[in-house]
């Protein structure tokens, strides 16, 4: 077993029924060849370039073809965006921009420029690119998005940088590269690979702006203009603003290869700034195996996705003016057809902005994940100040592109905001309602990405307090341990609790006002469990303990969040069904041992 | 007593000794005025219009020679900008965009155009202009900065928006409001007056393109060009740029009253959007009185304005390579002749990713207000993620311009990262030699910008430890009540404990690590009170509490920071000596009582 056995090796093998036999007797040779490997100490990336040698095999010719694979594989992803930039990213192989082994170690300082990609969601068009060129295996190519190969670009598969959090960050990386060379005394220059959409965040402008002033003429802009974020843009990428900043532009059709490697070339070779805008084309921004059949009816969908129409209840119902505005993400919050909405673009601060000069009985409605909110928390805190009528919804997905794990509790900081994380229908109705009864306090309402069934009881009556879903008996005993949920948690506590049958109390608000009742049940209790999918710091268990003193074990989101799916995402935090029980049922142990166990654990 | 009386009496006469004899006799006659009013019911703006027109004297008829009084008077304050707009502002009034009294009730519709006023510092010029026109009494405007007038826009006084936390919102309040004029159907223009130095905010560009894409027409960007923030622009405003979002661009001698009034008239009588660049002068940014002395040596200066002589004696004594970027706060933290620095403009998500792509050895230093890290938490978490070294100088003025009153908790809640603020140069120096050992974390330092003695004693040994300014006896009543404090707070506590004689334990780190016998006095404490001057929510009380479950009570900041001067700041949260020394005073109250007091306070 080495690094990348164990990296590839157990996904790569559950991908092995959803390969073609040529692929399938593909795999099984080079996960052998990864086997026979000694315990590996390199780089990953150098690793799998040495089993793409001795496994020389090639299924394929042509990356595209690869691409479509690999999501046909992993049945999820964003195919078309790969494609879009497809010739860019040949573009920047052909010009060796792109670290396809050789020395073996940190190639900074090679090749004629340094890369660095700011859509950071295109590493498959790299991987497969790599593919074809004999760099890369197909193993891993298998394992996109399904605890293998992740999507997203990161340092250690060959690209300059790591990307995580901030859309619009790859220009600011890109620019404090150029800076940092330029400060070397070093001419040499950075090619930034954006989107056009990407180009909306205000953190993009903020480099391309500072790049202006302060003289760098080492930045080579590449766009991949497709007109198209997750929806089609309201209008193309504006040239003009690229040319007031990086003085010269040269545009060229993105979807011809030797087209872009030419133009790449001579800017390359060009001294001083520029901008290469390519004009590509892009379909679905989500990929849809074919022959995919619909939702059946009654499967049970994300429960983000019906705030649209749970929205456009509210609406009909009050008559209440609704002003939606999202960055990019009404397909995900499902607004359309069922209220009208704004598209922002990618812009979230100007997102947040939007609701600041409207009218104090129209409801605002802002919509993203909530990792997006992080770099608008101040012009969040303008508007929980000065709006009425306002509310948060924040994505909770955690899948391919991580996340930050504390958003919501940081969102639960800001002045005059409360949090909640509705399970069910009625639990948001009600945290609408709470808006209209307390216009003053901005409502920020957690939207999970997830498809789950309702459990059998809610909040909806108290949205502020708890209710049993397993309730305490009524012996001396009943309260030995008890578990309280927060949200989404009280959904995977619930399963989990089955067999174990604590009393359990599922709360919507992130800071809950416990009756006496409950209280006293968690004061008899002699272990009490937290349990919350978010970050423990200043999360729902800390602030029980902050705010009654009570010895809460936590049970929450502690590392960072990893960019794979949802289904891989649980284990990794503790919070699938097996290691949930158990961590359920050894609350019971030492019943009895002296009083209260070790509490900050 | 009525409302006008109660805001603006006893700051105006506490001004009566820096006024000129005519002066004192106006506002005297205007105080008596204000006090035979009966009780105020509406607006305070209405009120004072009232005043004026019943004390009608001008003393000045130029609005130039009321500014300066203004800020003679004041002592301190933003002279220099609100001249450079002063030809903008009369232009305003000269085309009616200004509410100057009429039907007295919210002018939202009424006039040729609404005004959104986003360089929020100019208040004072609205002001100054008023007094001259006979719709504002004097009386108010010799309070400015002192507890009175503020110098930031706000609704009560006149304005269409108040502004608090985010450069750069006034744009996007600007857009909110043409967005919405546009879908109510009504043409009407949103002129928005901005700097050319937040223009350089992300959030600005957000807001300038969305209002292009979504196709708005009723845009009238006005820019005060004076090329300075507080530093010099490294680069004049990009007209380019403004071109290429709002078609139509108009440039203007802006200190020709004249020429400004028609270059705004035309272009409010022309349908479309369009920019008005006004070229003006601005001297330097933060007002000194005429012949104020230097400061005398040995005299206390503000704690963050020694930032540079420390990074500067680390740099020597380490050899350490800084990398220092300040969006426009070099003199803030007197930077200049200590270390080389980078000012990003005003652009604070870009500055935090300027870090990104710099190598592991060299130690990168960000230096900029607490509360503008608030729009840039995602960008932080990718820093904080990702490089390694980084320092994160986190100001605290809550001046003039107030703040997020818990931004220096929400910091240390991001991944990787831990809050300290040092009161001495030997605790800041200890946080960057932890930093040193411990490179994967990001050390935020908050820096205050008050003068005062440090401590006798520091945490310089053990800087996530805590020392005693008063230690415990050793009697058995050694511990009755115990008083904890945070930073600063130590500081303010040391002073007013100085008659009280309560153990006090200071700690520099927001999160400390408390050794056993520490752990241990506080345990036996049948009181213990936390002091922080600082947000409660996730502070050092609250984690204190949370992590070992302590009943601790919590004085901290509870209710949103004021716009007003640092002395006049403390008071309100309940920080200045005398309500410090009561509340110490207090725990030593009942002291036969049964047990713990009630903890939550």
């Amino acid at each position: 077993m080495n690094d990348l056995h164990a990296a590839f090796a157990a996904p790569a093998r559950e991908a092995l029924p959803r390969l073609t036999p040529a692929e399938r007797r593909l795999v099984e040779a080079e996960l052998l060849e990864m086997a026979s490997r000694g315990p590996g100490t390199g780089r990953i990336l150098d690793g799998l370039r040495e089993v793409a040698a001795r496994v020389p095999e090639r299924l394929y010719a042509d990356s595209a073809e690869v691409l479509l694979r690999m999501h046909e594989i992993a049945g999820s992803g964003n195919l078309q965006s790969n494609l879009s930039s497809l010739a860019l990213v040949r573009a920047c192989f052909a010009h060796g921009l792109v670290d396809d082994g050789g020395a073996g170690a940190d190639r900074a300082g090679e090749g004629p420029a340094e890369l660095v990609v700011g859509r950071g969601h295109i590493a498959p068009a790299f991987y497969a690119e790599h593919y074809v060129r004999g760099t890369l295996p197909f193993a891993p190519l298998a394992t996109l998005h399904q605890g293998g190969l992740t999507g997203v670009v990161h340092r250690d598969l060959g690209f300059r940088t790591t990307m995580r959090y901030s859309l619009g960050v790859g220009v600011a990386q890109a620019v404090s590269l150029a800076w940092e060379l330029a400060r070397g005394g070093s001419d040499r220059k950075v090619v930034c690979l954006a989107g056009d959409g990407e180009l909306h965040e205000g953190a993009a402008f903020e480099a391309l702006r500072f790049a202006h002033d302060a003289g760098l003429t080492n930045l080579l802009l590449v766009v991949d203009a497709n007109g198209k974020g997750i929806e089609p843009l309201a209008k193309p990428l504006n040239t003009g603003y690229l040319a007031a900043y990086l003085g010269t532009l040269a545009e060229v059709d993105g979807c011809d290869d030797g087209a872009v490697e030419t133009a790449l070339g001579e800017l390359l070779a060009r001294p001083g700034p520029a901008a290469l805008v390519c004009r590509t084309r892009k379909g679905d921004h989500s990929f849809k195996p074919a022959g995919a059949a619909p939702p059946a009816p009654g499967r049970p969908v994300s429960f983000a996705s019906t705030a649209g129409r749970m929205l456009g209840a509210h609406r009909e119902r009050t008559g209440r003016e609704l002003a939606v505005f999202t960055p990019d993400m009404a397909a995900r919050f499902g607004l359309g057809g069922h209220v009208p909405y704004t598209n922002t673009g990618l812009a979230e601060t100007l997102t947040v902005g939007m609701t600041l000069s409207l009218p104090d009985h129209v409801t605002k409605v802002v919509a993203t994940d909530a990792m997006y909110y992080m770099d608008s928390l101040s012009m969040l805190t303008e508007a929980t100040t000065s709006v009425r009528n306002l509310l948060v919804l924040a994505g909770r997905s955690w899948g391919a592109w991580g996340g930050a794990h504390n958003a919501t509790n940081l969102l639960g900081l800001l002045l005059h905001t409360r949090v909640y994380e509705p399970v069910t229908a009625a639990e948001f109705q009600a945290c609408l309602d709470r808006l209209a009864r307390d216009p003053a306090t901005a409502h920020v309402v957690s939207m999970i990405d997830a498809a789950f069934e309702p459990p059998a009881r809610d909040c909806s009556a108290d949205i502020d307090g708890g209710v049993w879903l397993t309730p305490p008996g009524d012996g001396p005993d009943a309260a030995d341990a008890t578990v309280v949920t927060f949200g989404y948690a009280g959904v995977l506590v619930e399963a989990a609790n089955r067999d174990v049958g604590l009393p359990h109390l599922h709360c919507a608000a992130l800071t809950p006002r416990l009756d006496p009742a409950a209280l006293d049940v968690l004061t008899r209790s002699r272990r009490i469990l937290s349990v919350e999918y978010n970050g423990a710091g200043s999360g729902f268990g800390e602030r029980l303990r902050a705010r009654h003193l009570l010895p809460v074990e936590v049970h929450a989101v502690r590392r960072d969040i990893a960019t794979r799916v949802h289904r891989n995402q649980l284990p990794l935090h503790g919070m699938s069904p097996g290691p949930l029980r158990e961590r359920l049922a050894r609350l019971l142990e030492n019943r009895e041992g002296s009083g209260h166990a070790p509490a900050y654990a």
